[in-house]
């Protein structure tokens, strides 16, 4: 029987991933492998909360360590799934073979994220998203996740796929990889709040276990998440504040949009720079290509990471043009834009007409060097698939709990101009009474 | 009066540095300032742990994290020197403008710090020292630090390179920027462990400062640094095994060794190359220049950073040159060489005699490929400039110690084989009677 | 000056209550001569969860541990309206004296609590609130704590006896001493939410201070407590949901209602036999006394403690008293009281139609053996003294916060028939359809 | 299946004893019901710091508290034991039967604890020690603490009384249980120190479980306990320098010493008065009839906890006898004795000559009102049944560690002359030259 894998993690304190039985189908001697292939190891490359580090520190972990975090967590459910097997039906057990594929899917869930995370998703009008992907590079033989996975098992890689992407007999598996209360988000709820020092220790993933049911309702052939009673209601309340709570306080965070407003000027001038047949020194070819339309390979696609992106916009920021130049250095020197709340119905025109005559003042294209930014997010939205159990009683969560009843009318907004910091008193009084 | 910088930190909680008086001669004012300059930035494209983190997931953070935690710790060991100005003689006290300087040497002492840190330093047989590019960074009339500083007051940069250096007419204040017992060591020490969930507590910043003292000896002009009985013993132990335990624990760590001697020998190998004239696709130019010898510029020096060297092995690991490739796909996958610790007598030519054939008949150089790593480092310095304050009694911290007895005696020594993770069983073999 | 008293709490960390000027009337000093009375000390042999630590076997803390903390808590508030001194008119300020009071008060205000808090309050129908009790000590000139104060000053014991019923004429400190957010309840939802293991940590003390702000409404005399924007309402929101907890998980908890139910059925029965002239062997004189009508001496009302009442109960699990037996060797033994729930439009006539009959079966007296519990909460009441500050708008919290509006529809309520645990079935059928 | 005892705890999180068979058989069902037996119970009203809650706040936490996390401890122990049943001889493997025993050993152990803990052993000179009395305490057929295990197996009262004592035919699991480095230690280290806020956080419980092994020497028939290489050094030194800054800081501060020569004076004249055939108003039965020589039975023993104790000093404090009512006063008023360290030579005549003439002027009997406290302790006694596996190599922890090392050349030692506060100043100068 080959040595665990012992890991000492910040968030979870000791991972301890043991293979226990001898050969190649045990589910952590898959997982470990799959640790150790290139795919895995690039996330190492990619930091999991994008320019939020700009404002936050702390928060300067990478997608590899949120990879583990998560597969991590699963196995933590798929302990407590066993102990509640007496109750399930027989379809609705997890066996070593599922248990495999579970911990796989935990772990490659998020391998398709290019540099900078989320932000890279906006680098063209239709750009892919990160799940596509992460499916290509399961699916592709070449890729190293490819072969482990079908050397385990020829049907492995498309049965972590479709895991991946909600579709597995065992529903409340899919769940558990991909839902609103999923092992995904329990670790990097967990994660990014302890690293940001944002931390308000909501998420008590101990209780949340204990209290982690599985409900079959009548007449049902397959079993629901379930919490138990009050103990439950408050694990899970504290799931949803957790997820409110960081989204208020860091991803919808103003400087952090302020530097995704400035990186997606940057790509859409690349774009259009190469759009029109321009070539842009330091440029890595398939970034190069990608914004010339063509289809990356999954090669290409795997070469592209932060150190990558940020070893162009050093070039950038020592370059010719000035949009590449400017917005460059500012996401180099945290030289972000300020910004003014504006108040939701006013309209982007009306924004603009304020702030761009400023910015071309300072004479700078207010076509990269001033944004709006607007995001709207519901706190809460009803899922249906969990449930709080309370003595005889099955009740939703927005029954059971005023909480949840509160978030559940909370949307989050963020409606913002954004300019360079010199125009900040200048900007305010142009906006004054739109705020 | 401006507002204060408040930040969350995930070793310290908040830290908040708030300017209280109205002019440009506030210290916190100085301070954020020079957190907004280029070269302060850029330590955030710098990871503080080096490679370490291939072996410990958590420890990605960066030098500008564990700067700004510097000065935090800083403004703490201020705080305390000011609760006791009562016991000092007038010259050991600390005025606004120390103060000043004391926070902005501590912010960046380690500026100078290239790619993956300590590893940098050893890029050539002659490189300089990153204290020095530090240094030259301050007195560079054309760095954003420089300016700042000069504004502030024209005599500042020189204070602060000196101060970082050990030189100020307070001498504790000089001890505390650089001792064996100084706010660098405090704050890494802290993160490090923090970060790769090596936690072992032992340092308890509040307990420290409390404990500590300025003891002013009979006849001395200058007030040295001091603990007080019982509960700052334990402190300073406390501090000295925190050390000892990472050391023992992280920064000797086998796997982190490997990957520091791939990349000495990815280094050589290009140092080679360069020598012999040839162009390395792929090699920034600061680098390059660097491998021929040529004296780099501090703006050449600052656009070296981890994302520059990740790229440039992403090159390396798609090139022509075998070693190159070889070692990038190592370090880019985390496969490590693997080692076999030897005994401490045992000669390198006897340990190369074993492994370098076995190195070859894999096709691979046994010059890049195989590798003796040795070091030596004492547990505990005695160091005379803190002594502990019993009552009436002084003594050396070896005296009133048991646990520094027991640590003054180990050094830490890391003898290893290291290879290919292909030949470990073969090297264990041919290494047997030399463990 | 005197040394500094530093004490180490497991839940502030390290508490340093350090005289700055060498007089008597430095308000650190006082606060240390107050913590060495008599009456102070006595806090020690009372459990601030009173019966809770039945259920929570870590809920063990004294008063004391909780005066000491409060005392923590308002040193931190005054810190932190003296760096907002600026932005107050004159008379909102908080000179030394007032300091003093202050200190004085946040270590003092739960002096008159009897034996297991809270409940002891309810031994006899008409019983004295503790509020009471701490003016009368507070007032006697012969308590430890009235010296104290009047030897610092003539006016204080006066001074710091209104402060704690809320007239003083610093309207905000007045708030912090006895508001719906005052520094009592921030140590004491800290504590019992450390010490029961219930951690939500969702109380951040540093984050929580760092937002508060002093309101000055235009044309208003008097500053109002105020967060300050987002920052500021996550933690006031996280203050409300750490009381929302520990009511719904510890405050209410079942098992902790059933053993006050039994505390209460045994005061009731000393009560109804003190009155009827009888003496029960074991009653200490002043409890005897007391129920017998007599007032008490505050010298008397100082003896109770928990002591005290656990060895009384001592005496009675061993005496002639059947009623008296039952109820003290089920609180010694913890067997308690099982529950269930019922509708809260049930009427308690038909519940005791159900359980009496079942109790009385058992031999057991349903009047002391069974008892049905009913209390109702709500979980946010407005408080029109506490304002958040968004850029130029100033909002009420129920207005600023989704969460606190989910939390003001909330109303807790316990509505449960209590009944020895024999019973636990047989009363379950009974109240079926009630449920 | 009967539902599982979930607890939360402050040191330990959450604590979950699960039954996982259905009959009685279950350990965990045996521990739960063990859990709810009166002489378990009666632990909830003997602190398990005795008096040192007095220097420390708190700590004030029961040897309830303690028996459950020791039982945890244990849990854990056997999950460890389970998972390395490949590498034991089948005798070293504990079966269901033994994981019974052991979960109650661990529970129990420490039932036979008196008032205010070890201070009770010396109530008399030849008091019997609490080991004694866990012992009489699980032998008589009267407790229910027997009758629930001899329900459980009619061995197991006397299987689990051999086991505390360290007989037990699985030789490791007797060394778990009463051994240097057992769970009983494991579990009060790790909760003294949290509780106390003495927290160096040294002991890591998953890291030590993590890194514990059985180790069968050649030619042996039994497993002994080891850690495995540098990872379990460290977990293991950690725990000696746990215990090593309890004592230092908490078990042996002056404060805590200065209370227990008090409560040992409180208790001679007792002794006294009751030999003389005095009866002193206040005191206990029991404990009067233990003072004037008599045996006391099982049942009488039971009846002395905290609160008896407390509450006879409330009657000495109020009562005739000046020393009773001087101590008593001073204990429960915080009056401690201050102390001044002398040098290990001096003979306590020496120093009786000098301090007993000034407590005499006081009008106090310097039989009580003076003490003089002696200890010693080593920091580490060698185990030889602990080793450490560095490879192939078997070492003493001694060899193996230079921080144990240092720890076995340290003795605690106390040598104080103690005396009522007022002579604070007059006892130093009398001592001076002694010191």
């Amino acid at each position: 029987m080959s040595a665990p894998v012992i890991l000492r993690d910040p968030v979870h304190g000791l991972i301890s991933f043991a293979p226990t039985t001898p050969g190649p189908g045990d589910p952590y001697r898959l997982l470990v492998r799959l640790m150790d292939t290139r795919e895995v190891q690039r996330l190492r490359r990619i930091r999991a909360l994008g320019l939020a580090s700009l404002a936050f520190p702390g928060g300067e972990h990478s997608r590899f360590a949120h990879a583990v975090g998560s597969a991590y967590v699963m196995s933590r459910y798929l302990e407590r799934v066993r102990s509640l097997a007496d109750e399930l039906p027989a379809h609705d057990r997890i066996d070593s073979d599922w248990e495999a594929i579970a911990l796989a899917a935990a772990l490659v869930h998020d391998l398709g994220h290019g540099p900078f995370s989320h932000t890279f998703e906006h680098v063209l009008p239709d750009a892919r998203m990160h799940e596509d992907w992460t499916s290509q590079m399961l699916l592709d033989p070449d890729t190293e996740v490819h072969r482990v996975l079908h050397e385990f098992d020829p049907q492995a890689p498309a049965a972590v796929e479709r895991l991946i992407h909600g579709a597995c007999p065992i529903r409340h598996l899919a769940r558990a990889v991909s839902g609103t209360f999923d092992v995904d988000r329990c670790d990097y709820l967990m994660r990014d709040s302890h690293m940001t020092g944002v931390r308000y220790g909501l998420l008590d993933l101990d209780w949340l276990l204990a209290s982690l049911r599985l409900y079959l309702p009548a007449g049902a052939s397959a079993a629901t998440l379930a919490v138990d009673g009050a103990k439950g209601l408050t694990a899970v309340e504290g799931f949803f504040l957790a997820r409110f709570y960081m989204y208020r306080q860091v991803y919808l965070h103003k400087a952090v949009r302020a530097a995704e407003v400035m990186l997606r000027g940057l790509f859409r001038r690349l774009h259009e720079l190469h759009d029109a047949g321009e070539s842009v020194p330091g440029t890595p070819d398939a970034l190069a290509a990608m914004f010339r339309g063509a289809q990356l390979s999954t090669e290409d696609y795997i070469s592209l990471d932060d150190a990558l992106l940020e070893t162009a916009m050093w070039h950038y920021a020592r370059g010719d043009d000035p949009v590449l130049r400017g917005l460059s250095q500012g996401l180099r020197e945290r030289k972000l834009f300020k910004s003014v709340r504006v108040r939701d119905e006013v309209s982007d025109e009306e924004v603009r007409a304020r702030i761009d005559p400023l910015v071309a003042e300072l004479g700078l294209d207010p076509r990269y060097f001033a944004g709006i930014d607007r995001t709207k997010t519901r706190a809460y939205v009803e899922d249906e698939a969990l449930v709080v159990l309370s003595g005889p009683r099955v009740q939703s969560l927005l029954e059971a709990s005023p909480v949840i009843h509160g978030l559940a009318s909370e949307v989050y907004t963020s409606h913002r101009a954004m300019f360079p910091t010199q125009l900040r008193h200048a900007a305010a009084d142009a906006l004054e009474d739109l705020r």
